[in-house]
């Protein structure tokens, strides 16, 4: 993504996390992450994350998904004996379809645009409202998308080592993301 | 606390929290926690308290205080085999002033009621505005207050075991609170 594209990538993103009414600083809005899990395709395949804490036990995140935006689907390993990263995702404005392993929903509600298709592979779906939570157990497989408005959603969760998350779609890379 | 006390204390409590204009569940205000530290005075010493999640491994939670109304001085021992809780707190709605061990700071903003000046012996003085935070060393001694209008402030955190926790002021039984 280029400087241009970036900085309206993130004034997009500032105006949904706005939405929640929760405060944020100056600081967290300039140094927010704003990922497009190296697919060049943010609109479709991305995510903004301010991070509140991240130590070695506890993380909490806010994110926050344009329109029918999606964190694609994936699984956080254990890492050094631990299992695998627990996290809660709490809906705070918006919509949010969240999908996880288990019995297939018919008609899901999110919107995979086509070149997409053969990406995802769980679709048990979980709607999450403002003010609706889920659990996932560590090592379930799982992804997301924003509703029409878009989204901002709580994590709360053991340490996030985002750079360890196993991918469904190979191509995505984690890692360098964090660096475009 | 009678009935009648405890339901106008929930209603206050709720005023508070719907200052923040966070989205709660009507199950979450009718099953929230509401603590006088088992001293009978709830509105000098006390706190709305609504868990968002409290695994083995992570907890999250909204507290809510009213005007000047004191969290009392406590510290969270580790537990079985852990070391101490950790938490973060985060202000969303009000002010809060949260006192540590360390450097004690002159003429702080709290308003100590006369009848417990010696219920507290750490004031190194952390003022938290709306989107300010400050994350606790475990086995850290700390207390905090709402300021005028009080506060919503967010708890992120290892696993919360409130019973374990250990009071300064002696006269404090916080299992007995979860009771009242």
């Amino acid at each position: 993504m280029d400087a241009n594209k970036l900085e309206k990538a993130r004034k997009d993103i500032i105006r949904i996390y706005k939405n929640s009414k929760i405060i944020f600083t100056e600081r967290e809005f300039k140094t927010m992450e704003l990922t497009d899990f190296g697919l060049g395709d943010f609109y479709n395949i991305g995510l903004g994350v301010i991070i509140y804490v991240n130590t070695e036990r506890v993380c909490a995140k806010e994110l926050a998904l344009k329109s029918y935006q999606i964190c694609p689907q994936h699984i956080h390993p254990g890492i050094k004996g631990n299992s695998g990263k627990e996290e809660t995702f709490r809906c705070r404005w918006g919509e949010v379809y969240l999908y996880v392993s288990g019995l297939e929903t018919e008609n899901i509600k999110a919107k995979i645009p086509k070149d997409y298709k053969d990406r995802f592979n769980v679709f048990n779906e979980i709607i999450l409202k403002p003010g609706d939570q889920y659990t996932l157990k560590p090592n379930t497989w799982h992804w997301f998308q924003g509703g029409e408005k878009g989204a901002v959603l709580s994590e709360f969760s053991t340490h996030s080592y985002d750079a360890g998350d196993i991918f469904y779609d190979k191509k995505i890379e984690r890692i360098a993301v964090d660096n475009f």
